[in-house]
């Protein structure tokens, strides 16, 4: 049943059922998620029977343990049953969504009616908003409440939540009136109504349809511990917490790169995904990039006359395309990075592109004296013979790179507008999405700059 | 004195006294901070003294406000010496490492002794380490503590302090023996004895030297709000709250998206960078990529012969190098990332290598049937005559992609690895990098295989 056969990763042989007590001795479910990730799905099943069930659900919370859908499928289903049970509902959720549809219907209806419900509400939600990464375990008071009641509570049904906030709803609706983080809980005089602990100030939330990274914004903007969800009547439905803020960071930061590489974002880490998975999602942009960078033959094609008569240009091909493509991939880099941290607003594009222009002349000025240089020197040193007209070629070269890196700043800015504009991510515009974009244009600049100067000489 | 004169963000005028007071009255310092940020160092340092000081010291740690340096320069000296005296630790000392040496001069003789000499301590560690992210203002109380006794020294001193964890302290030796968190504090029976709180487990602590990357690993894997640093002699040194690691991985979320675009990191926003320093950090990279794609020229000089002899392999120089480039650049990021995240060990590079081989074989062969296609087709149609040989000059395309594309993926997937062996941060194995360093490799590979499939026909 496992679909990570061929990893490389994986040890073989069981768990050493020593090492498994000493770490859960140590109390640490993210070390023994570790230990259980490195085994054979049905040996990490028949490892976990041996932890405690509340701890085991523990270990079955660790985002990181990217193994668990394969474990489950190997317990018995009332094991299976009880540890998911068990769970806390944002993970609890985060794992169905794993399972395979088989093991998730031989799983879901032995859940008791209210697991199952508050699970179908969390489904319901896309697993990168707010709705989809919240957490509906909180803890909340009514409005009449004294800080020393609600510590009662938190003693009383803290054991098993996180508690980083207390939330004070209006019982009859479920509105959400006030937030008292724990630590002005625990600074207040225990006598104080609920209501008036904490400095005065307008509620922070987010809704059900938030992005998950502008609730990561939120959180690391107001060094907040934890968020409420709540939805368009500011009924409260859940909370997220600052660790599962940290770990959607990450996973964004992942699927970022990857874009950035040129492909799509993998699900699981590279040693884990199967090479078939891992081929197709490098094919398809590569193909797709393969396809449009096939203009460039035809732009070849197009100017092969005058390609056949002056030879000498063929060899500054590569140069000049790679120098469009690096600059363009620099600018891109950038401005995917302040849209990304709201440093820059959408409208603002032709302020980045006054900016790209001369920051793009200036390189390609740079870039053009280098060539220029090159060839003066290896005509002059007798290195290799440019022609009678070498001069003329130099001059072609030097005025390309300039023209070349001037538009491979200014496209290579303006993608990521662009994309964002089109409601894409902006950091699907990769270095390889940006060289192709900029090789095709930069063929057509050169021969056009080579034939503006090289005319009634070499061509 | 502003270093900052020509960005394109910087809205002239000064601050509506209106908007500011009613920004402090709601009373989150990142909203005043982004409204300062927006003004003239000069306007900011003069609405800043309208704010009531421990609140403007609020203001000053919010680590997103890049300006704040600049407005301390504005400020008199007197102001400046209240209002740093009165930030966190941490964040002070942030501060003052952005301070101009004039101004620190002005400023440190004037802070009273004990922050003197907690600042020079926190500036004596490098700024990406556990000790340069940690602050000295932590809760701890010495090992005979109550639960009641720790609440109310809490009361007493936790007003102006992050209020996360308690530290168990022997007070002879500063050495760390417990740490509680807030919330085993909260659920604990207040007559409990400190040391007897929470779960018995071993201490999780980071040392000085640590690097924050690390400790941000560390915080995500455990799900911590805050880890203690200690010295060698496990003395505790001081605390590094959650707040802090999002802000150190977003900030090296930024640097490594501009590694990899090909350029040095931007230390400050784009829209706020000066066009000259911007220039500088990409012409570097920029200017190295360009002086190795020169080589390339001399490939291109060097098959010479061949190329006057069979025009028609030009056409596909641009489209044969960039693929090797595109599939070097994901094999790059997958494994940039796989690294960033523990994902792989460095000694597992060859198990790498031989995955990324039929990987790159497999790639180049998709490529390649689709080059050869689009040689046939072109052919049969009528759409561009290839000569006598086309068929062998297909096989040619075909053949040099296969090569060119798995050398791509191997060389793409094995940079990174080198780099970190060579205590390199492999994010510096940027797509232009890997593009650069493929190319040349890769116009060899084609005028290689055209040379044994032509020989005889065409060359």
């Amino acid at each position: 049943m496992s679909t990570q056969g061929a990893s490389p990763h994986r040890a073989s042989g069981s768990a050493d059922p020593e090492d498994l007590s000493r770490l859960v001795a140590t109390g640490r479910p993210a070390d023994v998620a570790e230990l259980l990730f490195a085994l054979e799905p049905a040996e990490a099943a028949h490892a976990i029977m041996r932890v405690p069930r509340e701890f085991a659900a523990r270990v079955l919370e660790q985002p990181e343990f990217e193994g668990r859908a394969a474990l489950i499928e190997h317990l018995p289903s009332d094991v299976a049953v009880g540890l998911i049970t068990a769970m806390s509902p944002d993970a609890r959720a985060d794992l169905i969504r794993d399972l395979s549809d088989r093991v998730r219907a031989r799983v879901l209806p032995r859940l008791d009616v209210s697991t199952r419900r508050s699970l179908e509400t969390l489904l319901s939600y896309p697993p990168a908003s707010a709705g989809g990464i919240m957490t509906t375990d909180y803890i909340s008071v009514p409005p009449g409440s004294t800080v020393e009641e609600t510590l009662q509570e938190i003693r009383r049904s803290g054991r098993r939540r996180p508690v980083y906030a207390v939330y004070v709803v209006e019982p009859a609706t479920g509105v959400l009136l006030h937030v008292v983080s724990l630590r002005e809980l625990v600074l207040a005089d225990p006598r104080t109504a609920m209501t008036q602990v904490g400095e005065p100030r307008s509620l922070l939330t987010v809704g059900l349809e938030t992005d998950r990274e502008d609730v990561a914004r939120l959180i690391s903007k107001y060094n907040l511990l934890a968020v409420p969800v709540v939805d368009e009547e500011r009924r409260l439905r859940g909370a997220i917490t600052v660790d599962d803020v940290i770990d959607a960071i990450l996973r964004e930061q992942t699927e970022d790169v990857h874009k950035l590489g040129g492909l799509e974002a993998l699900d699981e880490p590279y040693p884990r995904t199967r090479f078939a998975t891992m081929v197709r999602k490098r094919a398809g942009w590569l193909c797709a990039l393969f396809l449009s960078e096939m203009l460039t033959t035809s732009a070849m094609q197009h100017f092969e006359a005058e390609l056949s008569k002056a030879l000498v240009l063929i060899l500054f091909i590569p140069l000049i395309m790679s120098s469009g493509g690096n600059s363009g991939s620099q600018a891109t880099s950038l401005i995917i990075r302040a849209l990304a941290l709201r440093q820059l607003p959408l409208r603002d594009w032709w302020r980045v592109a006054l900016r790209e222009l001369p920051a793009g002349v200036a390189l390609g000025s740079i870039l053009g004296v280098i060539g220029v240089s090159r060839i003066m020197v290896w005509q002059a040193l007798g290195l290799y013979d440019y022609g009678p007209h070498w001069f003329l070629v130099a001059a072609t070269v030097g005025l390309a790179l300039v023209g070349v890196v001037t538009f491979g700043s200014l496209s290579g800015a303006m993608l990521p507008f662009v994309l964002q504009g089109l409601r894409f991510d902006p950091a699907s515009a990769s270095a390889p999405f940006v060289a192709t974009l900029v090789d095709v244009t930069g063929l057509s600049i050169y021969f056009t700059v080579a034939y503006l100067v090289l005319r009634g000489t070499l061509l």
